[in-house]
């Protein structure tokens, strides 16, 4: 099974993303080589990588083109998401839309969501590529955006409807990258299942922590302009909470004509922060309770805890999670 | 092998299509559905089922699926066509970004895409889907787009670099669609070099066809605004044979410049379309000097020819292709 230290296959990752970039279209491969070094983390990367690792904590090496190949797909959202917001700014630096026009942007991604499904399709064994079954969580990726899109500036969505619209645009790729380590790994079905739903637990509280930095922190912080959500008429779930509890707003919100400071007063006053948090420590819970239903070595099981609470951006104690 | 009659077959791809769109995202559905009807003779299609043929003429049931497939490619890349070009019509009605906005066209381009991986992972040997390799295509697909696109109003343009850009843009899903079919009815790895060569030569013959278009036919016969391609930047091969003939005319058109009366001039001046069909003359040669080096029985090497022909568009005699 398994044969390589997680480093190791996290530094592997890395080189293929930039192979597998190289040989992207002349006029871009630059830029996006330059969006890959600003991407540290790689979080979906890091979750394949860990699910894929065998009792002795080596990871396989499929996983590592699966990785790769994940944050391909995320890197090809992002850059049609630009296309979408007509985005100028995105890490730091012009996106690829500013800096190159529209048609480069989107004939980019759709480039990168192919290079991402070559990349998958190396996977020695033909049988696993087709479990793992990627196109299908990117369509779930599509429809979350959709369904996003079609609830803009609704001022009536319920806190059920925002968490069916996070599954999918945030969540669904977590999973996939749970799912495909576990594919890799060589786990049951049942343990499948398990690991399925602990990395959609994990994206959820990702994004519930994203929605938090719109209200917490400073422009320098969140790498992106503060408050840019409702502005884009994209109602998080601070603000739903808080119109829940000041209906008399829920008019003005739909107009779109709440001011940054409205949003903040009635999200500060009804606490809409917490209640975020509150559905984090909801989730958290769920997703170490699946955890402890797999049969882990102490070893894997600290690397799973370790990156759910990387999640939680610091919003929840180390010890809440465990 | 196979065991479906070719009518049947391409009754089940359209049965295949209605299906897959019907799932596809509720605001959206009514409107690929439409698109769908009006696409009359899905050539793409039609290419992989002929190519699958056994030597009793029957169809791979297989092939379904990778025709639909290719179909629901065709149908995302048009989609994203529409958005960068910021195109309201198509094929008669508004097109999907004129109705329901640019991000719905961006994120159904990109669901219609993972639709067509999933569509084609239904193949029930996972070798064969491995060797299909549709996304190496698509990314073929991509980078001639982007060739073309970095060649806007490039009035230097040589007639090889053209053939080129139209050989990813346009033959690349043509080549993938006869490699498709040949794959799938256990061709020998020398077979599927000719089918895949014999595809690209019918995908460029369709451009080329296409190109004249834009020189002699009335908006009503073309069904998209004549001489549409030079506003866009596009040089095609009858404005790029005139402008060797009659250099002076090449600064201005860099400017983007010439006027759809100079350009009709310079063209019928110098006979540009008749350059053209001497270009499908040629591919059509080439393809069928490959066609007799495979060893079909008369019934299928007749649908070929005549698939041969229908890319012509009649600007060639059926009686020139045999």
């Amino acid at each position: 099974m398994g044969n390589l230290k997680y480093e190791e296959a996290f530094h592997l990752v890395k080189e293929e993303l930039k192979q597998a970039l190289a040989g992207s279209p002349p006029i871009i491969n630059q830029y996006l080589l330059g969006l890959t070094r600003s991407q540290g983390k790689m979080l979906r990367a890091s979750a394949v990588l860990i699910c894929s690792e065998d009792e002795s904590g080596l990871v396989e090496p499929a996983a590592v083109s699966a990785a790769a190949a994940i944050e391909i797909i995320h890197l090809a959202s992002l850059i049609h998401d630009d296309v979408i917001d007509d985005a100028d700014i995105r890490r730091g630096q012009d996106t690829i839309q500013k800096k190159y026009g529209r048609r480069t942007a989107v004939i980019c991604g759709d480039f990168l969501l192919s290079l991402a499904f070559t990349l998958i399709s190396k996977i020695p064994d033909p049988g696993q590529y087709q479990e793992i079954s990627f196109p299908d969580y990117i369509r779930r990726l599509c429809l979350g955006e959709l369904l996003q899109h079609v609830n803009n500036y609704n001022s009536d969505l319920s806190v059920l409807e925002y968490i069916r619209i996070i599954s999918g645009k945030t969540a669904a790729l977590f999973e996939a990258s749970f799912f495909a380590g576990s594919v890799l790994c060589g786990c049951s079905t049942r343990e499948r299942t398990i690991y399925k739903k602990i990395g959609k637990y994990a994206g959820l509280i990702f994004q519930l922590q994203d929605d938090c930095l719109d209200f917490n922190e400073t422009m320098e912080v969140a790498k992106k302009p503060v408050q840019s959500d409702y502005e884009q008429g994209v109602m998080t779930l601070p603000l739903i909470f808080a119109l829940g509890m000041r209906p008399q707003y829920k008019e003005k919100a739909a107009a779109g004509m709440l001011t940054r400071k409205e949003i903040n007063n009635i999200v500060k006053e009804t606490d809409g922060v917490s209640f975020n948090i509150q559905m984090m420590t909801k989730y958290s819970t769920k997703a170490i309770k699946e955890l402890n239903r797999l049969d882990l070595n102490e070893n894997k099981k600290n690397q799973i805890l370790e990156f759910l609470h990387l999640m939680t951006g610091g919003y929840l104690e180390a010890g809440a999670i465990q």
